[in-house]
Order: structure tokens, then C-alpha cells, then sequence
């Protein structure tokens, strides 16, 4: 049984995932949790051996339903081994991305088929959802210029432009159809602001629990 | 569009799978079929990297659905590097073990969820079955006593018994339930006698193209 509570950080490039998890991991601790930080895919090593996988260059193009499933593979290690085990034990499992990433970069940036997508979800993940879901948002440019340090996009970042919006909007999308689970944080301005952001939605979650 | 056939060739321990296989190539070859000879899980680098991946031992132990995600992951890849490719140039692919494995190994011998492969085998495979599958059946003693050249089996052997006992049951509850798809070889006898068999069901099989 599930006691602990599962939360996500997500967003696209730029939005300052990196150092938010750990402002989010400090907080928590400081309310006197003990959270679990962890990242997908990944989180184990049999799931990092899967994420390495995923992301080395290797001359053979990978199918998109390969992708897809080695996600998900990687995925139901995770779970089975960190997240369930640590939420049965109390803790709090922080973790950088979940399968709303799967969502955003292969649904929607992917045009892969989201209904693979949704059924891979119920057969691995079953009842598990993250509790609270916080999604660093950034108008993509600015997410882009601060990942990249440049300006004006090229031809290959354009196409990268438009990929982009559409991992972005699928964030968005998801986040208006599940505005309880959900948590949008303006990440555009400076890092105390969206702290301050990011700090009442935790506030806000811990007091309706 | 499938122009070639998809020939499979299933069974346990000791069934003389090796052996038998070259025998069918040999054959499909002299009828003029242009064979491509393969294997599951694996048939492509990437593919046989997550073979090495659910073979090579490990100290974290392999959750059910994540072995099961990377056998269909790897057939995924399979099914759009090779065999698809394959079927639709008027090849003969000709497979070492395929879904059916999959339901007799981890479905019957490790009791996976039944479901849970169907709903793989539809998504990945969509349409695509094989056309005919051979599968070589012996009494599960005499191929443990083929595959291990011993002939009492230890407590530890008496575990892997049942275990064949149940993909045996498996694979033959499979082809009942599919008598037109499959053909059943008694590989008890002598090879000549295996192999006389094996030729009259892919006479049929040609004959009834």
C-alpha cells in the first residue's frame, strides 16, 4: 500500500529542471520528509543501462514501438525496484520526469501513437500516478536560447523549434486535462520567483493532504 | 504487403532446434525460396544487444513486465528491420522461436499474465503471425536428458522440470487451439524420422499456397 507520495518534475529544454529538483528535494527535507530523488528512464541500474541504450548513436535506426517499449521497460524496473517499494515504505519518491514525458516527447513531439502509449502506461504503472505533478513551462524560444545560449534559430533548430511547441503543448494539454495532479510553474522569470511559485504548490499540496 | 511466408520453429530443451533448422533452410533453398534465416529474441544488433541485456546475469533482479517489455522491444525491432522488410521483398523468413515462445516461456513456464502478452503480440505485431509454425515436441525427461546428457534429475532439476513441464503444455495447448498454423513434429524418434516429418508438413504447407 502506497503511504509515501509520488511526485514529477517536468518541462522541456531550458526550463531549469536541474536546479529546481533540487530546491524541491531541500524543501522537502526541510518539512522533515524523506524523499527518494531519482530520474526517469533510469533510476536503477539495469534502467540506466536501458536509458544508455535509448541515447547512444548507433548506426541501425531504432523503431519507434522499440523506443517505446525499451521506455516503458525501463520504466517498470524503476517502479518495481525504487518507486513502489519507497512509497510502501513512506517515503517521498521525487523524481525528474515520468511517463508525462513519454507523453510530450513521443506523443507529441514523436507523433507517436498515443494509445500505445496510454495502454503501456495501465500495463506497467497499473493504479500509480505521481500525486503531484510540477511542470516547469518557458515559451519554448526562451527555453532554447537559455539550453543553447544562442539567439536565432537555423534551419535545424526550427525543425527543432517546432518539435519543441509540440512537446510543449502536450504538457499543456495534459496539464489542463488533469488540473488537480497538475501544478504549472512560469519559469520564465527570475530563479527566486519560480521558487516562490514552486514552493506554494508544495505548500498547497502538503495542505491538502 | 506480404508477399514471402513467415515460417517459425518452436520447442524446448533438447528438441534438436539447431539442427533441424538447418535441415528446413536446406530445404526451403532447394524449392527456390529465398531465405533469410533468423533467430528471437535478437535478428539485429540492436535487437541482440537486448538479448545479451535478458541473458546476461545481473545482481538486480529483472521484473516480470520489464523482461517481457524487452523480449517485445527487441522483436519490435526485429519485425521493422528484418522481417517485415523481408515478407514484403517475397522472401522466406525463416525464425528460431517467436511470440509463441513467449507465451510458453514466460506465459506458461514463468506464469506471466496471459493477457498482458496478448496485448504486446497485438500491438507490436499488428497483423503479422507466422504462416506456419513447426514446433518440435519431445517428453520434457528426454530432452533435459538430451540437453544435459544426465538422466536423474536433482532437487534443483526436478524444479526445472515442472518448469518445462508447463512451457511443453504451453506450446502444445497453442498449436490445438491452431491446428491450421501449426505442425506438430514428434522429435522423439530418430533424426531421418524427425526430419521425414518435418518435410511432408512444408510439402503441405507449399501445396496449400
Amino acid at each position: 500500500m502506497q503511504i509515501g507520495r509520488f511526485i514529477t518534475v517536468e518541462g522541456g529544454e531550458g526550463v531549469g529542471k536541474t536546479t529546481n529538483l533540487a530546491f524541491i528535494e531541500n524543501w522537502l527535507r526541510s518539512r522533515g520528509h524523506d524523499v527518494v530523488r531519482t530520474r526517469e528512464p533510469g533510476g536503477t541500474p539495469l534502467a540506466e543501462s536501458i536509458r544508455e541504450m535509448l541515447l547512444s548513436p548507433r548506426t541501425e535506426p531504432m523503431a519507434d514501438l522499440t523506443e517505446l517499449l525499451l521506455v516503458f521497460a525501463a520504466r517498470a524496473q524503476h517502479i518495481d525496484q525504487v518507486i513502489r517499494p519507497a512509497l510502501e515504505a513512506g517515503k517521498w519518491v521525487l523524481c525528474d520526469r515520468f511517463t508525462d514525458a513519454t507523453f510530450a516527447y513521443q506523443g507529441g513531439g514523436r507523433q507517436m501513437d498515443m494509445q500505445a502509449i496510454t495502454a503501456l502506461e495501465q500495463l506497467v504503472q497499473q493504479s500509480l500516478r505521481p500525486d503531484l505533478t510540477l511542470l516547469l513551462d518557458v515559451p519554448v524560444e526562451t527555453g532554447m536560447a537559455r539550453a543553447s545560449a544562442r539567439s536565432a534559430p537555423d534551419r535545424f533548430e526550427s525543425e527543432q523549434l517546432a518539435f519543441f511547441e509540440a512537446v510543449r503543448e502536450q504538457y499543456l494539454c495534459r496539464a489542463r486535462q488533469e488540473p488537480d495532479r497538475f501544478s504549472i510553474i512560469d519559469a520564465s522569470p527570475a530563479l527566486e520567483a519560480v521558487q516562490d511559485q514552486i514552493e506554494t504548490a508544495l505548500k498547497a499540496f502538503e495542505d491538502g493532504l
